[in-house]
């Protein structure tokens, strides 16, 4: 029996050109792009389209990109009913994998290959923003508010959840924090999407498979359990040294922190922490900005543990006045587009994904009748 | 870095005491129970206390889960109409996905624990059944029907598909195909429930991402294009094994052949074989288990494959009266009782499961403007 590889980690199953982790220094590439270099100038748009293309387009290219996502923007009715209606409950993350998962119905089953995904994958990263505003909205009590045709993506998203256009720096802070979590190796999610792909089943499938994945406290809900975190840090009035000293003595993990990959800071951090300091300033809630640097040192210095990308993206959301259940979310509309290049890549030459197990069990007993039980 | 495991062939990615493949012998256990053992005297509930508590039941304890699971078949009025009103035209198996992820809404977010894992996944396995009938049901225009108390889930299953209590040989054959399916070590399937799982996400989730990833062509897709196959093959009017050359001659793959483990005859297939033969017989259409049977003698001798699960299944249903469309969604129904006692191993000691990529892209690309491209 071959040596166990518990969690996989270190395990290479696939070649990529998708994206690339540099751990030790710190550095995170998208197609051969550096994050530094795509974050103050990309719109999410061009992040996507060069996540899949391989290369930035042109200007014509990105219009047809643009105008493409745009027509696909709205839900069918029955899908808006279902995300205000049975759905307002859910959890956000519930809401959104049923939702996508839902849009099948009205593609017809797309085929298993590079274009096929792509071409389900513009549907869904369409419409993502248009199910999660809608849902936070009716779990507000208010209608949806209408895709508007002049906003771009991250411009479009932020106006359908409040129901105003963003000023310009909230528009700044939304493309770049759709443009950073836009793709990130072969994590969990994107994992979860390319088994899920390796069986040649569908792109929905796929994707949804990876909303699922993404939901889970050790990925995407991190960044909602760094705001419980803060929030509870605030309510309890203590230093945020001695709240987070209290956490580690009680045995609990704080969120934001630590990296299966990064043994630095993670560079997208080191954006992100920026916007929340000037988006908290700005709301004159500065404390959540500062809260957070301080638990950052504090668990460089008690546990050599750097940031990971979901410590700043908390008080960055904060400051842009969305609520906490929608921080998970936000990350799966960025990083779908990721997903979707990962299951076109999947599929261009694919080969099923199938591990083995160590049985450790019982191997031969004997039945007995439920009579003899 | 390390060396390139592509579809992680071999790699052992995790302990575990649910079930074990004997590739060589062609031999599966069930915790420690030969399915030969169990096909012709367990019930499906059974199988499932079996694979969930690591042992069979007593007959108080097996009454109980009895009762929990047949509390637990009827839907919520709005999954109903969600299953029968807009998702009507999807793909059966993307019906069952989006009605389990609709589930969620229903229950508060079970927590990532072994208990959480069972108690949300007698709710899933409960209404699997449920949704698929009322779906088929819908698909040809029919109303759903009522669960029927005094039935086990075989036959309840078999009750609400085809509106007529089972004769005892059709709920033998449900009940044996159900337990012959009900778990297989870390398929695809099953591995994707388990990597959504290890973020912590919840069982809904992960038995989302697992029916999504059966769907695939290349899993539990396969049995439906076993019967797409005999179809194309009946309406041709050619002998079966020249059919089968001309499809390999026109490089197709012929479904229902070969496994990433099995070095022998599929031990599923053995007892699936004698169902086939007998009920195909008995609707007066042989045929289609003896162009089985020689499509199966003339693959091993040409190309050395032996049968997997799929090949004989399809004929089984067939024999049973079900739509093709419909033989995935029973795969699903049976090996929900797996994904469930494998979310619940994973969350036992979870360990994140997040593999590497091989990065083979460009690394230095230099941004230029959009008004350069």
């Amino acid at each position: 029996m071959a040596q166990l590889k518990e969690g996989l980690a270190g395990v290479v199953v696939a070649q990529s050109k998708i994206s690339k982790v540099f751990g030790e220094e710190g550095r995170l590439i998208y197609q051969g792009y550096d994050i530094d270099d795509l974050a103050p100038n990309a719109t999410f748009e061009e992040t996507a389209y060069l996540l899949w293309n391989g290369e930035l387009p042109t200007q014509k290219e990105l219009q047809a990109f643009q105008q493409q996502i745009q027509e696909k923007r709205s839900l069918p009715s029955e899908i808006m009913n279902l995300v205000t209606g049975p759905l307002v409950e859910a959890h956000p993350m519930a809401a959104l994998r049923t939702a996508v998962s839902a849009l099948a119905a009205y593609s017809p089953d797309p085929a298993p290959t590079p274009q096929g995904a792509l071409q389900a994958g513009t549907d869904i990263l369409a419409k993502m923003p248009t199910i999660t505003a809608a849902h936070q909205r009716a779990q507000q009590g208010k209608d949806p508010v209408e895709p508007d045709e002049d906003l771009d993506h991250a411009g479009a998203f932020a106006h359908m959840l409040t129901g105003e256009r963003p000023t310009e720096e909230a528009h700044d802070a939304m493309t770049q924090a759709l443009v950073l979590h836009a793709d990130h190796g072969f994590n969990a999610s994107t994992f979860s999407a390319r088994v899920t792909a390796s069986t040649l089943s569908d792109t929905y499938s796929a994707v949804t498979s990876a909303i699922g994945t993404l939901k889970g406290g050790l990925h995407g809900g991190a960044n909602t359990n760094v705001m419980k975190m803060l929030e509870a840090l605030d309510a309890s009035g203590e230093d945020p040294v001695d709240h987070a000293k209290g956490l580690l003595e009680d045995g609990e993990k704080i969120p934001g922190f630590g990296h299966r990959v990064y043994r630095t800071m993670d560079p997208r951090a080191v954006h992100l922490k920026q916007w929340s300091q000037k988006l908290c300033d700005q709301i004159g809630e500065p404390h959540w900005y500062e809260h957070t640097a301080a638990i950052q040192d504090f668990m460089l210095e008690e546990k050599g543990l750097h940031p990971n990308v979901d410590l700043y993206s908390a008080s960055t959301y904060r400051g842009l006045g969305i609520d906490k259940a929608y921080y998970t979310p936000i990350f799966a509309i960025s990083r779908v587009a990721g997903w979707i290049a990962h299951v076109a890549e999947q599929y261009d030459g694919n080969k099923l994904i199938r591990p083995r197990a160590e049985y450790v069990g019982e191997t031969d007993l004997t039945w007995e009748d439920l009579s003899d039980r």
